[in-house]
């Protein structure tokens, strides 16, 4: 019997259900609805619309309502918002924004495919005009248009989450002058806060003025003018602002229709991807996922997760139709890999990051281990080649919790290989192992990858040892003074930069020269990346120093943290 | 007591494992030989410095001597050959080039880092004026000096192997006419044919002329020109010619002091990399390895594997002199991952290709499959963003034998992901699971490799079917014409280029006009690239259609491969 399966919601977990589905079953009547004016959109692309990278908006548009139905038979009907769902009848109330009428739409199978949109606290004066979020075209539209008909010259961002820093860039592209307001204390949450450091670091290059550890207030209009003011007293002026700073899931209708939810709002769904109600699937950022390495309940509202989501929920509705051979298939959970373009650099990260684990209340070189290392995109005798740092997360027995990378080059492909690997179950050892495509123009013999191996496994067998990247400056703060800071460096980089108060001997000299060093004290070595200092430490380990430890990424590292 | 360590070659292997070493123990005296001047230089730059790509020869060299007896208190003896090896006195004599003189060194451990060789066939004329092999950093300089004195118009490269196009794109920079002549019908035999086209193509668009199927009969001088006589009895003038046919391993020490090798003269290690001789060590491009995939003995000359290789040694000699612990190290096998830059191109590939997998014996669609699809580097709405072509072999239980990558962009970044995958046992189904980085500049909601992984799970689930790449010639020269070739691409695509005999159906009409179709006749369905001729196939399919077949890559790869 032809089943008729309702799709809420029209962008990447609709759609792309919906097209596979019709792949699997030609028969089935597809309907989706969609309250928007458009489906099958790139939301990723909105920014880069708006600072005119992306010049066509014709080309965000990926799908027409009209291609939909001569090409999958998909009964796309835009502009037709559900206002619930009876889940006994099996049938849809919907609002058809055009003519404003409701009517009814039954169903054989639901899904639920209604993404999120951004959260707009109740902030005095903040639905004041120039004040915008981005998650949809009609917003790229006013955002694109206010732009154009009042030149902006300041804008602020209010959150400094990868949309919100997309913006910043595309913003600054467009010509204005910049500020980033995050409540915390670093911008881009998934990243630990050394890490963000380069990235407040190339973004203050770039003329962004960054507010940290700062909220909002109240947003007050003045003549075309936002005035911005802040927790701490400080106050902001700009002419448009973006809002980006967190999202929630859009479950009211799961919520009336007495669907399972978790606390944040998020739809409950089984490794099937079903939620509490047998005939209703829901996918995308309205639900909730498994987070793939603690195995801890979470929401992650990335396109990837969505799309693959989507491709199962297709795939086991047509088992349940009978047209697909197999088990309903399992989605295994989300690990969280992610990355944006951020002006000069690119960041990314995959898995769990040093804060997370901290939360769990895992200990430093205890419970978790780091390897932060600088290493060169490709060949260093290759032009072009760019500085990377690359930090990651592992457990004693080797376990990779995750790890985040930025750098202008090659860092996109270096998070996919350990994305690849923790997916895999791979260990550090297996990164140390790894067999990746090595010329001078795309790497090293030894890849990044692999040396964040190496240096784990060193780190794991004791044959060195790393302080955090504050570990000096907790020393430098505590009462213990009985350590020395050991730079390796040679006397003409010296020259250019030294940590303070360290002790200089550069490390063609160290064997000869040991004896000026105490060997039962702690010495902390550096260079200007690591790997001298790694060099020194061995030799100093295997000369009878009973306590060193290297400080990882280097005086170049040292320099964006503190300077 | 103090264990002395004795090394044959100063370069990838030699070096690293003689770094590595020292890290791990302080006292162990430790001895390079390098019969050549230099040692630890970049031999994968030499080509690049020849296209003055990269501009100091300074650049090159990674490490001197005396660095080397500064920082990790090595004993580098350049300009002293190895001649010989006595295993029971447990010696080596040694010709020191600058003296003449010829000395004894003993060792506890020997370490036989020796390299390869460029072969050099006993072709008339081949030892000829203005004929170069290029392997090291005096053939470097004799090439440069050349090209700087002579100003070659012309120049011939023998070989189509990684160094042959390296070069040749290398000597095109440097102002030459290139020509390359390869005796296979085919360059860069790690891909297979139908990919070697693209760059074959890419080649010819920058005035390269390719002699494919042709060998050199003879080189004759005259006037400062090399003619060289090709087996076809065409004639190649060149005034620069250089040989990479092919290379041998550096193991006629081994030989003679009576160790094992293979058949191809490899030096034949156990998994630990110890030679039929206890206390001798070998690694690099001397010895035989296990190819990761199959098991089989083979050897895979790159300088990833020989590093690690050289890390491994390392530490398996100093678990042997119990400095440091746990049991001695496996190499685990290589997987023959490479890479290359081949004019506007970069070629990639992974373990096993399909000209491998037919010399085993096995059958197309039955012991492999093929997946080859042409993807988007980045998201297609982003500026930049070109075409990829992916091919990937699988067996029917979706292990993966192998891949091929050739694009102009994220090429590395797709082999590498592919690579780990292999390295780590994951399947066709764990490609499609793999959540990688997605932001607009980087890649898509679906990565290529999902894609790869997608299209390779529909394959063995039998939701499409594949032809191969010469599938159409075959079926146009066999008696049988009950077939249909459909082009499901636009009118105004069509107007551009279609393939001969072809009927037009837009996919956007076509499941109004499958009537005009024979549901019982083979039918061969393409596009442009091979999405459109995908889901029409699953149309026509769920339609009752018996035989329908989608032709991989579409038209764009049609071109490519014929025209
Ligand atoms: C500006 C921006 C940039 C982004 N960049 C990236 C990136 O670089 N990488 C990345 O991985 N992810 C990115 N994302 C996130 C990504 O777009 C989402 O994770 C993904 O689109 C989620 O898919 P979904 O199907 O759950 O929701 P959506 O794609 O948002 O689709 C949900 C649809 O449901 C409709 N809908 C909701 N309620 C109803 C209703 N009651 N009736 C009818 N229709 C309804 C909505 O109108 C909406 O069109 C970005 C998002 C935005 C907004
Ligand atoms: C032009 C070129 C480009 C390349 N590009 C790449 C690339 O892009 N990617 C890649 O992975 N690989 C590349 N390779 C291959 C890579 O360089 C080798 O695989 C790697 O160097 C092998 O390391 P090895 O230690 O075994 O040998 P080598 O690095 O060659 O070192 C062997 C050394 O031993 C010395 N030696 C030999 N016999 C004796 C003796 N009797 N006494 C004393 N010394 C001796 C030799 O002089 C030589 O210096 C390239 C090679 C060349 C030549
Ligand atoms: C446009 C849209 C409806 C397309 O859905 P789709 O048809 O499933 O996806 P694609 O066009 O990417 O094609 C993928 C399919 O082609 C197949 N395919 C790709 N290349 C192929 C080839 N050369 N040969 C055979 N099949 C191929 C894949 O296997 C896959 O099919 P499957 O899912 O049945 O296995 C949907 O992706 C969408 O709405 N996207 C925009 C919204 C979005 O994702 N936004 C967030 C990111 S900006
Ligand atoms: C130059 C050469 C002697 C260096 O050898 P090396 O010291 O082992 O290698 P690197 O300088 O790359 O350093 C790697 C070491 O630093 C460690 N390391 C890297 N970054 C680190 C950091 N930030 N903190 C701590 N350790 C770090 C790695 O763990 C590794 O040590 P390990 O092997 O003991 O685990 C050797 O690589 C060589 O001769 N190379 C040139 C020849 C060649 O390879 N040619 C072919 C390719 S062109």
């Amino acid at each position: 019997m032809k089943k008729k399966v309702l799709i809420i919601g029209g962008v990447a977990g609709g759609a792309t259900t919906a097209a596979r589905l019709r792949r699997l079953d030609e028969t089935a009547e597809i309907i989706i609805l969609e309250r928007g004016e458009y489906i099958s959109y790139a939301n990723c692309g909105l920014p880069y619309h708006i600072g005119d990278v992306i010049k066509e908006r014709g080309s965000l548009l990926l799908q027409t309502p009209e291609a939909m139905k001569a090409r999958f038979n998909i009964d796309v009907r835009v502009n037709n918002e559900a206002l619930s769902i009876e889940k006994e009848r099996k049938v849809v109330s919907v609002l058809d924004k055009k003519t404003g009428k409701e009517y009814e739409e039954s169903y054989d199978t639901l899904l639920i495919a209604t993404g999120s949109s951004p959260l707009k606290p109740s902030i005095p004066g903040i639905d004041g005009p120039g004040i915008y979020s981005l998650w949809t075209i009609p917003d790229t539209d006013k955002i694109k248009s206010f732009i154009s008909t009042k030149k902006p010259k300041k804008a602020a961002i209010i959150g400094g989450g990868f949309i919100g820093l997309e913006m910043a860039e595309n913003l600054h592209a467009a010509g204005c002058e910049v500020t980033v307001i995050e409540m915390q204390n670093q911008v881009m949450a998934p990243i630990d806060f050394e890490m963000a450091q380069l990235l407040h670091e190339n973004m203050r290059m770039n003329q962004v003025q960054l507010v940290l550890n700062d909220g909002v207030k109240s947003f007050e209009g003045v003549d075309g003018t936002t005035i911005i003011q802040l927790q701490s007293g400080k106050a902001i002026e700009a002419e448009l602002v973006i809002l980006s700073i967190g999202i929630k899931p859009n479950s009211v209708l799961a919520k009336e229709a007495g669907l399972a939810l978790n606390e944040r709002g998020g739809v409950v769904v089984n490794e099937y991807l079903k939620t509490s109600e047998p005939s209703i699937y829901a996918v995308g950022d309205v639900i909730e996922v498994e987070d793939y390495i603690s195995k801890n309940k979470t929401m992650v509202p990335l396109a990837g997760p969505a799309n693959k989501q989507a491709r199962i929920c297709a795939n086991n509705i047509a088992r349940e139709f009978g047209v697909l051979g197999g088990d309903l298939e399992k989605y295994k959970g989300t690990q969280g890999t992610s990355i944006a373009k951020v002006f000069d650099l690119t960041v990314a990260s995959t898995g769990v990051n040093e804060k997370t684990l901290k939360k769990w209340g895992k200990e430093f070189n205890k419970d978790y281990f780091v390897a932060l290392i600088n290493q060169k995109s490709h060949a260093g005798y290759y032009p072009g080649a760019t500085p990377l740092t690359l930090k990651m997360l592992f457990s004693p027995e080797g376990k990779i919790f995750g790890a985040q990378i930025i750098g202008q080059d090659g860092v996109d492909k270096r998070i996919d290989t350990i994305a690849a690997a923790i997916r895999l179950g791979g260990t550090i050892y297996d990164l140390a192992e790894l067999e990746l495509a090595y010329a001078p123009p795309y790497s090293s013999a030894k890849d990044p990858v692999n040396m964040l191996g190496f240096v784990a496994e060193n780190i794991l067998n004791g044959l060195v040892s790393i302080v955090g990247w504050n570990g000096l400056e907790e020393l430098k703060k505590s009462e213990d003074k009985n350590y020395t800071i050991l730079d390796v460096s040679e006397d003409i980089e010296r020259m250019a930069f030294f940590i303070p108060d360290s002790y200089h001997i550069p490390l063609g000299q160290l064997r000869n020269r040991l004896g000026e060093l105490d060997k039962e004290k702690l010495i902390i070595v550096y260079c200007a990346i690591g790997v001298r200092a790694y060099n020194a430490a061995r030799m100093m380990m295997n000369s009878g120093f009973k306590k060193v430890k290297i400080f990882p990424g280097g005086s170049s590292f040292y320099k964006s943290l503190y300077h």
